[in-house]
């Protein structure tokens, strides 16, 4: 930038860093998509083509941001998680936040007609956050969150719906009747009263989209003895096998058990 | 969002605002533009379309948030002034900061093919910071210092591109034979070598974009009496001729004299 | 520091700093200080040897930091301004902060015997923090919100101990008798019931402590003109007559209206 | 406190907390002390008294915040871990940072006399920060940053003040001999030069001062059986056995290597 009397101003910015080995979170929430699905006519509960677009999105920061290692989204939302170490920006937090943000709205902008037919009527705002999380059973218990967090909105919008759409009844009296139910009154209700096999329904609906690399396969073992052997694999770890490289894959897959951890060490890692 | 034994993880979110009676400007910047602008075929020094595909999604940005009551940009960033009061989002730094960076991606991408009829090649990014400012002269201040940046860097660009494009120099000699000018020698340089007068250039080059809400005019002071029309002003002052209201204006006007916030005095009310 | 291996860990460190141009507040408040009363016997409602105590200690903290310019104290409290332009530990809070607390604790606990003759049975602790206020008139209303406290408080407790120590009654019928009274019912009760005339009380008191410095006086105007003169004194002040040098005054005089501030346009100076 | 038309100035302050679930490190430093230990006459290269007030200082601490486990001192700093769950003050960061550097000056100042025969000749001032660390990792190289400095620093001075005080030197000859010396050689000039032999030396000048809470011993083990046993000390060690309870031990001992620590589990339980 240019230099000039007026420079001074610089010195009013902060330069608030996360902290060092931390894990950070990047959250971002549609605005105002109530309005924004009714416009676009969103099919209840759940818009296939617009989860899509979603993902397409998140996976273009994960593309972007090698420093993003997992992503998780649900209806108007998507979580990102960034690697304890990352070097990003001297970690500032301002600029980490806002690329994630701006890549994303991008993305999704970009993306639209690729996923819906009908046209885009106005440009959609997302917000986000950034939360720094201390120790990898934090990282968890946040996935966790929003996992169970989709589980029972969709459970509830599910049951609601029917309700509404194949038992006739007004959204007050389809909400009055959900008032006070758990999980298996709802299984019941869609089970008993409108055919629904809830277990059978799609999977993104019920468990979210879950965005990781896919790191290249460890080679064959060569014959010529351990050490060597170990060496070599630390190496191809050390390398490319680092949750940072590999081809996103967008799964619809449970995080909140163990599984999901176990076969990806590298993503809580610090 | 539904309560579940992993809520806890809400706990870790901080909750930074910005200082009370205090001006905020967020500025955002285009990420890797040089490449973007070599993609899409931008005419050099200055794209006009370009420029005002930025425009358009500035003022997209101010049309969404009321509380920002200035915009300016030049080249690939934008600037935006926040009133020193506005309540948005209880004043959450992340929030404000990252709707502002969201609406003007989502503009940008959504209002391209309104500008440039080359498509567009892939999701462009943006980042942003936000700043807090005391007092009106540090606002004057920092929108002076972007507009002198502004001046120098097109005085600098188009020098540089005459001698490139018409002189038929390298990019090396360009830079060669302008280390070290002044800016009455790069004038001198254009008009006489290039018959370029650089007075005469489009304004939204050599100033930038100004974007400001037009208030209503104040009315005709009815007969009945001074006190009364002190008041009703005052309320109409009040109601709507706050700065806030308005139709957006886009302005190609010098911003580091007195004339244009004199015009103004909501812009620097605190 | 010498350095190590271990160094690393100093980069965790943040780095928060003053927002320049901004006016700061600290203000510590004693810990369990009603405890710390009763174990030294103070006399009630105010005791005059501990308020002159936490007045030295005040005074110390001017000494030792000339870039504090104003200071109001009342029962375990005191607050100190600093002039918006403190370069002090290139504006760092935490520095700041802790450099105040720490000196008036310390000159708290050295001063004691000076002004109390009960041994101080163990050690006082202080807490702090710092507040920024864009505007003069923030601080003029931060002041006024103190010494309206020491107001309502000193008059509340007057009240209250004159019931209790001269009434015979006790503390929960004296809490009773004045619940829901006003300031004139609370003069009356005083006046009337126990012959005290609020208004000639101990004015530290009623209005608290007051430190500022007194910078020395202008000198004479010389007889050689009026430009000179001007030079000259506009030197003078921005030598010495700007509130950080000159001795400390202790008052006990109003904060709340124009005077105290006029004749001391220094304070608000930004 | 009351209420008023200026309470508002109650909005501006901020509410900084600590990262839940992260072991926060304060650490306090003398300002100007080396003008301090002159004034004083300490003893060169350490004074035993001075250091012992220090520590008399950081064990007020340490009975005043019992979430503070653990202390280590050195010349004029000390530094002290709050446990990574601590809820002082909401982990607000500026108050719990005040409260110890405040408690932490107070007794000094008020146990000086215990320790030295030279009267207090100014009160003593000491700043502090407070920084966070995410993992035990962290905390482990915190400490040992802080011991190896110690020995560093000992190891010159004690070098430093011979050649000076035995060997007749002046301050700059000595500091000239020491130039580029490693720690092999300062011992063989302590050694060989003055007689000197550094191991022999007093612990506490050599590894500072390291102050932890001695939990009572576990009892017995009882005679019925292994089940009902786990349980007693299960309740054992969350009743008593943690750290934060049991009367503190100021040793001199090593904090780098892994013995500390495992013997006193609680440390870095997280």
């Amino acid at each position: 930038m240019a230099n000039s009397r007026f420079g001074y101003v610089r010195e009013f910015e902060d330069y608030d860093r996360l902290l060092p080995s931390t894990f950070s979170v990047v959250r971002i929430d549609g605005q105002s998509f109530h309005r924004f699905s009714d416009t676009h006519q969103f099919a209840k509960p759940n818009d296939k083509r617009a989860l899509e677009c979603m993902n397409s999105a998140a996976q273009f920061v994960m593309e972007e941001m090698e420093d993003v290692t997992l992503a998780f989204g649900e209806s108007d939302e998507f979580s990102f998680l960034l690697r304890p170490d990352t070097p990003l920006y001297d970690r500032r937090k301002a600029k980490i936040l806002t690329k994630v943000v701006s890549a994303f709205t991008s993305a999704f902008v970009y993306n639209w007609s690729r996923y819906l037919n009908i046209p885009l009527a106005y440009p959609p705002v997302f917000d986000g956050r950034v939360v720094t999380y201390p120790l990898p059973k934090h990282v968890r218990d946040y996935f966790a969150w929003r996992q169970v967090d989709t589980h029972i909105n969709n459970l509830y919008n599910t049951s609601f719906w029917a309700i509404v759409q194949q038992g006739g009844k007004t959204e007050r009296e389809a909400h009055k009747i959900l008032q006070g139910t758990v999980s298996a009154q709802k299984h019941d209700i869609l089970y008993k009263d409108y055919g629904i096999n809830y277990n059978t329904l799609d999977e993104m609906y019920k468990k979210g989209s879950v965005l990781v690399r896919d790191p290249p396969p460890l080679p064959e073992v060569p014959k010529d003895g351990a050490y060597k052997e170990k060496k070599r694999i630390e190496k191809l770890r050390k390398d490319g096998i680092d949750g940072t490289r590999g081809s996103v894959q967008i799964l619809h897959v449970d995080i909140i058990k163990d599984d999901f951890w176990n076969q990806r060490p590298w993503l809580l890692a610090q």
